[in-house]
C-alpha cells in the first residue's frame, strides 16, 4: 500500500528525492522541446479540416442561399446559413446570432471594450464610473482575465466548483455591488477543469438579481460540442432560462469554431437577445462593413449542418481521447495515494486541471520548462496571474503527438513529486 | 454657344423645365433600379481574383516560409510574406507592417478605440480628456467621419483642395490646439475627389508641429495602387518623411487588399514607426491571438508579389476606366457650359466628386432616388453629415455594368439640371 508523501520520514524523503534527482537528469540529458502550455489542436486535427480547402474554388458558386455575392461588401452580421449552424451549435436560432471574424476572443475583447466607451444598452459607458468589477471564476482561462485586466477592471475571484462557480457567492455579490458588471464563464467543459456547470447552477445564474442593470454574463461556450466520448456532458442553454427568468437580456454567448476547423482562420460569433443584438450592432456598423463572408461561406460548405459537426467532432475526440487518456493514467500511476495532488478527469475540452501541494505549482512548472517541456505558467488560471495557494497546473494535452505526451506526462509526475519532497522537507526545515 | 443657365430668363428656364420633367417622367417609367452609391466592385472585377480560390487545396502545403503551420493558433502580427506584400504596396518595409484582419475600416476603428481606452504610447487616454477633435479634410469619406463621431470626438472640417487638405490651416489649428489628436486621410485618390497629395503638401503634413503629443495622422491610403491609367499619381512616402521631419511617430498607415481581391475577404493591415507598433501589439495581444493567416497566405500565393499586385490592378483598371469615362462624358456633355456643376477628374480611385449649385445637393440625390438611382446620401461626405453648402455629391461609377452606368449617368444629369432650374427658379421667386 502507497504510504503518502507527508507520512514518510525525513530518511526517506531524502532517499526518495535522491532518487527523484537522479531521474531528472537523466530527463535534462534527452533534451525534450515538448509543449503542453496552450490548448492547440495537434496537426492530426487540422488534417481532419482540409477538405474545407476544397469547398470553394475558381468555379465555385460564390453565393449564400438568399443569393448574397460572397465576395463583395455587405451582410454586417452574417450570412443566415452561418447563422444557422453557429446557433445549432448551442441550440439557438439564427436569429440570434452574429456572426463575427475569426477570432471569439476578439468578439469578447469588443464587447467589453464597447461597454467600456458606450456602455450597454444605454447605460454609463464603464470609463466614466469609479470603479467596475468583474467576478472570475477561478481557476479560469487566463486570456478573459488578460481582457478585463487590460480595462482596469477590478477582477474579483470565485471558487470553481465541479458545480460550476460557487453560486450563492455569485447571488450575494451581484445582488449587494452595483460595480459588478459580469461575469466570466466557461460553462462547459471549463478551462482549465473541464468541469460542466450543473442544471441548478446555470438555472441560479439565469435567476441572478443583480444591482447594476448593465451586468451581463459573459458566456464563452468555447467548448459547447467538444466531447471526448460518445456521451457528452449536456449544459442548459442559458438564453432560454434567462427568457425564463424574465432577464432575456442578461447574457452574452459566445460560440467559435477555433477548435473544431482551423484556430485562427475559423469563424466566431456572439449569441444574445434581440436588444442586445440590436446595441451591438449598432457599434458594429461603425466599425466594419462586414466580416470574411466567404470563410462564412466555406464553412457551411464543408460542414453541411449541425450533423455534419457533430460527426466531425467524433474524429476530434478519436485523437484527443488517447491522449487525455494518457495523462491520467500517468497522473494515476505516478502520483495516486501519495497525496500530493489531485486532477480532474474530463469528458470534453482541452485541459485537465491539477493541484499540487500548496506552493509547489511554480517550482513544478520552473522544473518542467528546465527539463524541456513548457507547460502554461503557474497562477496564469487566476485573476492577475496570482494563484494565492500557489497549487493549480492546467495541462494542455492536445498538441504533442501521444508518444511525446506520455513522454511529456511522465515528466510532469516527476517534476510534482520532486517539488512535493522539496515542500514537505521544506516545510519540516531539512530543505 | 451654351448660355450659362443663371443667364438665361425665367421664360427660357421655365420652358427648359417643362422638357427636364417630360425627360424625368420617361425615366421614371423605366422602373430603373441602380446603384452608385458605395465604392463596390462590379462582379466583372471579382472575377479577377478567382484563381485565389485555388491556391490553397486540401493537398497543399499550408506553411509559410519560415515554417509556420498557417492552420493553427499563433503568430499575432501576421506571417512574414504577408507583411512584405501590403509594405511593398505602399514602399515600407516588412517590419513596419502589422498584418490585421479583412477590413482596414476595423483596424482604424481599434486605433481611435485605443486611443480612446489607453491612449497613445501612455498619453491620457482619451476618454479622461474633457475634448478631443479631429481634423477633417472635407469633402471626406463619410466612414472615417462615422467613427470619430462614434466616439464624441469633434469633427472640424478643413477644406480639401487639388493638393490636399488646407495645409495652412491644419499647420495652424494643430499647432494652437492641444485637443486635436488626428487628422483624417485619404492621400491618394481621394475619397470622393480622386486627388492625390501635392509632394509639398504631404512635406508640410510631416513637419507638422502639433501641440498634442498624442496627435497622429491617420492616413488611409486606400487606393495606393488603383490606378485608372498606366501613368498613375505618385505618392511621397509618409513615413520616409515623418522620419527626415524628426517626428517618425506621427503616423498611422493603413492598407488593405480590400479593392484588390475580395472586399470583406480581403487582408487588411497598419504600418507605422516600431514605437507605434509595439503600442499597438500591447493592445492587440489582449484582443486576440492571431488574425486569418490561412486568408494571409491565400494572398501570398496568388499574387506571388508587388509585380503580380500591379498586373492585377491593370486589369482592374481596364475595367474601371471606361466607366469613369462613361461618366465623365456624360457630365461634360450634358452640363458643359451651364455653370450649374463642376467634377473632378480622377486618374485612380474609386469616386469621382461633384459640386453643383449651392442648396442643390440633396434635391438631386432625392430625384435620382424617386427615379431609381441610389446616389450616396447628400451631405455624406460631411462630418456630421452636413454640407454646409448642400452642394457635393459623390459619384461611384464602379459596380453597375457599363450600359447600366450610362443610364444612370444621363438621369443624374437630368437630375442635376432639374434641381439647377427649380433652384434658380426658387430664388427668383418663381419656383
Amino acid at each position: 500500500m502507497m504510504v503518502p508523501y507527508r507520512e514518510r520520514s525525513d530518511e526517506e524523503l531524502l532517499s526518495l528525492l535522491k532518487g527523484l534527482n537522479a531521474e531528472y537528469e537523466g530527463y535534462k540529458a534527452k533534451k525534450l522541446n515538448l509543449n503542453m502550455a496552450r490548448g492547440k489542436p495537434s496537426k492530426e486535427q487540422l488534417a481532419l479540416s482540409m477538405g474545407m480547402m476544397d469547398v470553394l474554388g475558381s468555379q465555385s458558386d460564390m453565393c449564400g442561399e438568399d443569393g448574397t455575392d460572397c465576395r463583395n461588401y455587405g451582410v454586417l452580421d452574417g450570412i443566415p446559413e452561418a447563422k444557422r449552424l453557429l446557433g445549432d451549435m448551442v441550440g439557438a436560432p439564427a436569429s440570434a446570432v452574429i456572426v463575427c471574424g475569426n477570432s471569439s476572443l476578439n468578439v469578447m475583447y469588443d464587447t467589453v471594450s464597447h461597454a467600456y466607451t458606450h456602455g450597454v444598452m444605454g447605460s454609463t459607458p464603464w470609463c466614466r464610473l469609479p470603479a467596475v468589477k468583474f467576478l472570475c471564476p477561478a481557476p479560469g482561462y487566463d486570456r478573459h482575465f488578460g481582457i478585463t485586466e487590460f480595462f482596469g477592471i477590478e477582477m474579483i475571484p470565485v471558487e470553481m466548483t465541479p458545480e460550476g462557480p460557487d453560486i450563492e457567492t455569485v447571488e450575494r455579490l451581484v445582488r449587494e455591488d452595483e460595480a459588478i458588471k459580469g461575469i466570466w464563464c466557461v460553462p462547459k467543459y471549463s478551462n482549465p477543469q473541464g468541469y460542466t456547470y450543473a442544471p441548478e447552477t446555470v438555472r441560479r445564474m439565469a435567476a441572478l438579481k443583480p444591482k447594476a442593470a448593465d451586468f451581463r454574463i459573459y458566456w464563452d461556450n468555447a467548448y459547447a460540442i467538444h466531447h471526448l466520448y460518445d456521451e457528452g456532458d449536456s449544459l442548459l442553454d442559458i438564453l432560454e432560462e434567462c427568457r425564463r427568468a424574465g432577464s432575456p437580456d442578461m447574457v452574452y454567448e459566445f460560440v467559435s469554431t477555433s477548435k473544431i476547423s482551423f484556430p485562427g482562420s475559423g469563424i466566431a460569433s456572439v449569441i444574445s437577445s434581440e436588444r442586445n443584438l440590436e446595441d451591438i450592432r449598432k457599434q458594429m456598423s461603425r466599425q466594419t462593413i462586414g466580416y470574411d463572408k466567404l470563410n462564412q461561406l466555406r464553412h457551411v460548405r464543408f460542414f453541411g449542418d449541425i450533423e455534419g459537426v457533430k460527426e466531425h467532432m467524433k474524429k476530434h475526440a478519436a485523437i484527443l481521447r488517447p491522449k487525455f487518456e494518457a495523462v491520467l493514467n500517468t497522473l494515476e500511476k505516478e502520483l495516486g495515494g501519495k497525496e500530493i495532488g489531485s486532477w480532474t478527469k474530463p469528458r470534453g475540452g482541452y485541459f485537465i486541471s491539477f493541484d499540487g501541494l500548496e506552493g509547489t505549482a511554480a517550482a513544478t512548472v520552473r522544473l518542467c520548462r528546465e527539463a524541456g517541456v513548457v507547460m502554461t505558467g503557474a497562477g496564469a488560471t487566476y485573476p492577475y496571474g496570482v494563484d494565492p495557494r500557489d497549487r493549480n497546473i492546467r495541462i494542455a494535452p492536445s498538441y504533442p503527438t501521444l508518444e511525446e505526451l506520455k513522454t511529456a506526462a511522465a515528466l510532469f509526475a516527476l517534476c510534482v513529486k520532486k517539488a512535493s519532497v522539496e515542500k514537505i522537507l521544506d516545510e519540516r526545515g531539512k530543505g
